[in-house]
């Protein structure tokens, strides 16, 4: 893959992401979800804020002492509470939650210090430590958070003050920060500002928060370390209790060449920079994200999308480690990862990053929530004895409210569009109003994806329009099949996507099928923790087996390699979905008795497995799971 | 199991060990280690305690802001030693080892207050916390310490001194706990004097000391519970970090009906009793051990004898809860068990305590230690990624000088002896000293146990003699063969013991045959971590394959059920090892390249594993380890 290329897709790209506000989703899969996540998971959410006293610490009269004392990151799960709200009220702009978000704008702007500063903690516990400790204590991640909601509600509602409030906040940001004289040279510990800026910046076209976006990215990890400096400064040990890797601080990010420490900073940052890579058409940059994604998903990806195993630095470890039941996975850094990969789509145009993004979608991030919307996984282990369940809240609340902002825009990661081309990156029932050849096209998907690979797409104009139609061939499907109103076409395959270059009139129909045979996957035999193990996959859906329907002792079932996976839809089990079941083997703990040890081995009986789609497990009666299956050869 | 049968076999038991002192071990698996034991690991376990200030302490000079600030527990890390190296100086009595003992026996008799008190810490660091925190502080735990060291001291060299100083402490211990009036009725958090008083009782006939233990044992768990009380004395949170079963005081001892909490102090408590119910002919008590134990080897047990699954609690969790890479299973608890299995032997004569006492020597004690003495586990996991490795010390030292003192006596586990029986409990090639009928016989092995099955007993005597000489038949060998002086005799099979009862001429000779071949042992499919698993095993070996015989990544080998395993004694491997090998599968990782997961399986190449025992694994260059093989149907 050359530089050219690369360069030429660079800039603002071919294609842009066609708005949330001008998608609409029906579908059978992630509309119930984005519904749930309206009516009970951001009045949720509302309330786990309100209660913990994270809504009132804008009103900065906490007083040392009184309960609910503001933590160092509370900020950042208003703002990301606010962002998810507002992009909801996009399409429902009344009712309570609007006035929800005007008490919250309210207090937010009020909480605004004369010269811009805006954090709820800084101002009120430690307002003489300002500043002084940018590695640990989150006061540009929650400015970002800040201004990410910010813009959603400007978009949302047209209102400008807090817009405004968060510019003057990035103004004063950038006056602090930088390689001028009296300028801090410092950055976050936990990126996430540098990706809002950039947002900023293309909200408001001013060039300066573009600059204070790469000034950040560039700066961190440059010697002499800046964290280091600080805690020098603070009379502290300047090892940590984490190293500079943690907070991808150990070198400048040019030049770190392998996926490394926490897993969401790291998809944060990583996001920014292909952010700068577009804005700027920097191969550099870019080039070097290629690398970082061919290391995190070569050797470092759950088959389920999710990402960093480890839950001691909450992010990432040796190549090939990836254990089942003690993975952490957590759910914001799934999200991080459709963030990357959607960044990395646009910017490129090739189908492996939108399966990547489709792969962690409908799997590690659809497990993060449940069903009914109320409850949340923090982790998401591929294995459990039954004892991992979703909670209603966490002391530290990043995902509720990620998993919410991410759903509200969901609309926002199915199209693209350019000046003679339209992408269809995701195969979601519903429509969008969309831009190409100079006029106002409606495009409409009728389909039951994920559960069937059947996909009618009826283009809508005033008139013909010439354009190319980029349809995703999803990598788990080997042989796609489409036709045009009726004719099978053949179609170009371009960089993973089914090409037609045409006139479309009004009315054409394109009707794409995707097999959707069950199918087994294996992990390379590298990862220790899934070697003579299977997992079942059919479509974009990773399976796992439950004790809702296996009983218990699910380590106790096997596969024979050769046995026929069969699928089914059941309407009425977890709200409708497909099932995958296969003749296996569970060695019986009956004749054991007490014994604990022995030389015989225990007899196989054969039973029916049934397998149940990840991302909804844990819905039901408390039990096992388990995603990677033995198999018998 | 009737009451009655077991009654009559308390008290002072039909058998009593015979002491180390009158057994010679010249055994190839035992004696090179004893002898290392000797030369190298007592010399770095006292030079460890030197430089760490632990020896020191004791001269009650610590100053506040001085280093080496004496720890609560380091008082029996030197107790430990003291009592291995006086077990040495019983057969080796001068020397280096005589003059560091001479310096320590001095040191903690000097440091002894008017009272009678000893301890390093309480006596400098906190003189006002004395006795005020008995769940965490761990003072009677050292006291009992000491009183093993100066049992073992007296018995070695006759000298009293630090003997009569223990007698008084203990005196004194007895002045402060009890149920008179005025006296605190505590005990300690981690289980360890009430055996100590025992021995202390046996040595010395005191019988106040013999009434201590039973007074700790007694008291413990009783409502109002003594920790909570104690915490609210000052001033703290009754509900500490870890819950009252932690310590074993959730419940009165007889009440106690799971073994539960730190896996050490549920081995010294469990001891003790089983002491005090032969001691008292308390069948009661010896119920609950029976029931104690069931539960710990049906339900707890590693294949290698180690116990106390979890890092969290250093100890037990839930029933069949046994992984193989974060097994814990601490070097002290299988010592721990060594100790409750030996004394349940003792109690009842029956072979299957001798089985699980053979199990964890062979296997998770002797993991404990490297092969030159140097180097120890604390943590014996039955799986490794690569990255566990024998420490030369540890901030809490506990291991090192527990397995010193275990081998420097390990003579003591071999024999009993009776008015007319002689039993022989473990094969190890040697001699004893023993009475029986009335007169002085000697008994002589030969054998290359544990790598060859066939044991050679000789009976040296002035005079014949008649007696029951009871062979204990290995619970892992099948058919075993027995011949007295060339003829084969059946013997009567009794608790697990060939018992062959005759008159003795002097050069007898018993000529035992457990063949030994290499098996597969499978765990009970409720063990999650071991489904679809086999281990091997020959004799009490427990094996494992290592990544400097099979490479990297194994994982990825499997045996056929039915492939055949062959053994060889390979002389230059390992100081002498007895191999075992098998035809295997190994899934190649050649044809993956970069890809991490796919749809196509693995192709699996024929190669030939080989596994060695457990007990000497990471004695060559770091690499991957695994008790527990993937195993094809």
């Amino acid at each position: 893959m050359g530089k050219r290329r690369h360069s030429r897709a660079a800039g603002h790209g071919l294609l842009r992401p066609v708005p949330f506000t001008r998608v609409e989703i029906d579908d059978c899969f992630w509309a119930p979800r984005i519904s749930a996540n309206r009516t009970e998971t951001l009045a949720a959410v509302h309330r786990g804020l309100k209660e913990t006293g994270r809504i009132g610490a804008f009103k900065l009269d906490w007083k040392p002492g009184q309960p609910n004392k503001p933590h160092i990151f509370w900020d950042s799960d208003v703002a990301k509470w606010l962002e998810a709200a507002s992009y909801t009220l996009a399409a429902h702009p009344a009712g309570t939650l609007a006035r929800q978000v005007d008490e919250v704008v309210t207090l937010v702007v009020r909480s605004q210090q004369p010269d811009g500063y805006i954090n709820s903690h800084f101002s009120t516990v430690e307002p003489d430590k300002r500043w002084t400790n940018l590695r640990d204590n989150h006061e540009l991640y929650c400015a970002g958070h800040l201004m990410e909601a910010a813009i959603a509600h400007f978009q949302a509602t047209g209102q400008r003050r807090l817009l405004d409030a968060l510019c003057r906040y990035a103004d004063y940001i950038g006056s602090v920060f930088g390689t001028g004289a009296g300028q801090k040279r410092g950055y976050c510990g936990h990126p996430e500002i540098e990706l809002a800026l950039v947002r900023l910046y293309r909200a408001t076209r001013k060039t300066d928060y573009l600059a204070l976006a790469r000034y950040f990215v560039d700066e961190r990890g440059r010697k002499p370390n800046y964290f280091e400096f600080e805690a020098r400064g603070r009379g502290e040990d300047p090892a940590g209790h984490f190293p500079l890797s943690y907070y991808l601080a150990h070198a400048p990010v040019r030049e770190q060449r392998e996926v490394t420490g926490h897993a969401v900073r790291a998809m944060y940052l990583y996001s920014a920079m292909v952010d700068l890579a577009g804005e700027a058409c920097d191969a550099g940059l870019l080039e070097t994200c290629l690398r970082l994604w061919k290391h995190a998903t070569d050797r470092l990806l759950y088959v389920t999308g999710g990402i960093g195993s480890s839950r001691h630095n909450e992010g990432f470890t040796s190549d090939y480690d990836l254990p089942n039941d003690t993975a952490y996975a957590e759910t914001c850094a799934a999200i991080g990862l459709v963030f990357w990969s959607h960044r990395m789509l646009a910017l490129t145009g090739e189908g492996r990053f939108a399966d990547v993004m489709e792969r962690a979608l409908y799997n590690a991030v659809a497990s993060g929530v449940s069903l009914d919307g109320r409850r949340f996984f923090y982790e998401n282990p591929l294995a459990s004895d039954g004892r991992h369940h979703r909670q209603e809240w966490f002391g530290c609340a990043c995902c509720p409210p990620n998993v919410a902002r991410l759903l509200a825009s969901l609309g926002g990661y199915i199209y693209s569009e350019g000046e003679r081309e339209v992408a269809v990156h995701l195969y979601v029932a519903g429509s969008a109003k969309i831009s190409a050849s100079g006029q106002d096209i409606a495009l409409r998907q009728e389909t039951l994806y994920p559960w069937d690979g059947r996909v009618r797409i009826t283009v809508e104009s005033s008139r013909p329009a010439r354009f190319a139609m980029r349809l995703r061939k999803p990598g788990w499907c080997v042989k796609p099949r489409v036709a045009v109103s009726g004719s099978r076409v053949a179609g170009r395959l371009g960089r993973g996507y089914l090409v037609i270059d045409r006139v479309w009139k009004p009315g054409d129909r394109i009707d794409l099928c995707f097999p959707t045979p069950a199918r087994r996957v294996y992990a390379n035999p590298l990862v220790r923790a899934d070697c003579g193990r299977v997992a079942l996959e059919r479509g974009p859906i990773v399976y796992c087996v439950e004790g809702a329907d296996n009983g218990a002792a699910l380590e106790s079932l096997s596969l024979a390699r050769k046995a026929r996976l069969s699928a089914m839809f059941e309407g009425d089990l977890l709200r409708g979905v497909v099932t995958v079941t296969c003749p296996a083997a569970k060695i019986s703990a009956l004749g054991w008795k007490d014994e604990l040890y022995r030389n015989r081995p225990g007899r196989a009986r054969k039973v029916t497995l049934k397998a149940v789609p990840y991302c909804v497990w844990d819905n039901r009666e408390p039990g096992e799971m388990l995603v990677w299956i033995r198999e018998d050869r």
